[in-house]
């Protein structure tokens, strides 16, 4: 994620230490993978390719700082960037990388899937049986890792995070072509899919940090609003993005059956002749019909549906930031705004 | 699993002790899965159905009984089998029983199969979407409770069962079609994917109960032989079995180009022209012709390699009870002694 920033050359120091961090995360998550099967090596290697920005595992690394400086004014940790990320932060930050690449794993099966970051998935390469034992293989491990900081909350919140992700994905799979989706159930699925990892990934980031109960709740709070932001600039790019620059097939949603934001403003703001020629261009979606997308992208324009989901994405935006200001300032919150303000301009 | 033995007058108030301790483990395990979410609800508690002989819950509570003997010699938890199972063993017991539920779900994804002790499966009902994520959900609810007992060691063992039951799918799953392995490599898949939460369920169970570290070594050796002799005696009734007893359809292992003990036994026993006969034959198994079972057990036969299977199973068995032998004699290492005994025997 910091890549794509446009950093300010004071938090180059910060910069430049996050990124130290991350490729120790890399090195730890590749650790815990680390096998004496071939088998399982060879498979876990091909994963750490999936590697892509580490927002989790960075905003762990960020949230630890921003609110660690209130709770240790005078501690290194916090004002010098350059002292080395503490081990329980790093720990925290490998766990949520790691069950985010176990989801991706499991991911790819569900969308059958051929490529990811430009690699073969591991379904397309090894089969669906592989990837969905390897899922769990990463999952296991997480969890394994997660255990060895013996902190029965942090176990706690990681397990509890696997279950909600899992929840949401069983709730959108429940609403797969139910063209009457509401908003509620949507932002239902979201927290639960997309925000409540990253959430977690910065709550128990300034909780090990040592920072009191409300700054750890405020982080929870940036994490769950920038999550859902995140998700809603996701669906947006998927409807109305350049392929070539997102790097992947476009209306990939509509053709599994799953209602974003935009569309579901527009099929319950539009009049009833639009709202029927929207159907059959969704059925049309499904098949892959080629000139559908411009199409889509009229219709939803007809009633500034793709507007109002930038706006409530801003909105969140705006509440993440919120959340932020209580957290004294620093290089770290800088970062993590920044951070939260590119979620709604990125192109990819 | 007691129910299938022929139990002594002697054994009944233990007998009874232990239903009662695994329906409130039935319990327990929904309780863990409740979900306010009814499209989550529901794929729960279909999965509640999938309970069986309950094996794994059933050795941690007789382990911790026979073990825990040894370590509180007065205590009425050991001697008498009224006696409630105190709570953490139950939390283990749970948590084995929910890892193997997980596995199940996804065995069924895996092995494309229609049903489960007479009902549908998951997959078969509701995809293999909801399949893949129900499993994942079942894993992080199983972590879940197990860090609920706050004991850095259990939920180490449990995440590393996980790791290694795993590890041996994908072992297994690197050697479909491989018509050279040997049996070391077998032994090496039948101990993770099979035997690895069996031992860990006996061995928590003496820990939990308090045993010295000999005995929990002790039950941690028998559930590993026990585990083993298991899986031989499934791969023989696959190939043995009487298809309405066993419940389900065979030579499944073959068709999925699994090769067993007695296949590996006959393969690398048999003369060159006995050899290339099964090796067509195998070709046939794998395209589920009819008349193949029959020509295949007799190739077996010419090699004796279903009574060299067997007598593996009955040797490890033997170990398995020597390892029990560490224990004071008790009504619950009776039982587990005939437990023992009726996997080598068991016609379904």
């Amino acid at each position: 994620m910091p890549s794509m920033l446009d950093i300010p050359a004071d938090l180059s120091p910060l910069q430049d230490h996050l990124a130290g961090s991350l490729s120790l995360v890399e090195r730890r998550v590749a650790d815990a993978l680390r096998s004496d099967l071939p088998a399982v090596h060879s498979l876990c290697r091909h994963v750490a390719r999936y590697h892509g920005k580490m927002i989790r595992p960075a905003l762990t690394i960020l949230s630890a700082l921003a609110a660690g400086q209130a709770a240790q004014p005078h501690a290194s940790v916090a004002t010098d960037p350059h002292t080395p990320t503490p081990d329980p932060i790093l720990v925290v930050a490998t766990v949520c990388e790691m069950v985010h690449l176990a989801t991706l794993v499991h991911d790819d099966v569900l969308d059958t899937a051929d490529t990811r970051r430009g690699q073969g998935t591991i379904n397309a390469l090894h089969g669906n049986e592989a990837a969905v034992i390897l899922g769990d293989y990463l999952f296991s491990a997480a969890f394994h890792l997660c255990s060895s900081l013996g902190d029965k909350d942090t176990s706690q919140s990681i397990a509890s995070v696997g279950m909600t992700l899992c929840a949401g994905e069983l709730l959108q799979n429940a609403h797969r072509h139910d063209l009457s989706l509401d908003e509620a159930t949507y932002f239902g699925i979201v927290e639960r899919k997309t925000a409540s990892l990253i959430a977690a990934a910065c709550r128990l980031g300034a909780k090990h940090a040592g920072a009191p109960a409300n700054l750890v709740a405020a982080l929870e709070r940036f994490g769950l609003r920038l999550g859902v932001a995140f998700q809603i600039q996701d669906d947006l790019l998927d409807l109305t993005g350049d392929q070539r620059v997102v790097g992947k097939s476009l209306l990939k949603d509509l053709e599994k059956g799953k209602l974003t934001l935009p569309m579901i403003h527009h099929l319950t703001t539009a009049d009833a002749v639009q709202r029927g020629r929207t159907l059959l261009l969704l059925e049309d979606a499904a098949d892959r019909a080629s000139d559908t997308a411009e199409a889509l992208r009229r219709a939803l324009e007809s009633t500034r549906s793709i507007a109002h989901a930038r706006t409530v994405a801003e909105t969140l935006v705006r509440e993440a930031r919120e959340a932020l200001g209580q957290c004294p300032p620093s290089p770290a919150r800088r970062m993590m705004e920044l951070m939260a303000d590119a979620v709604v301009t990125r192109a990819f």
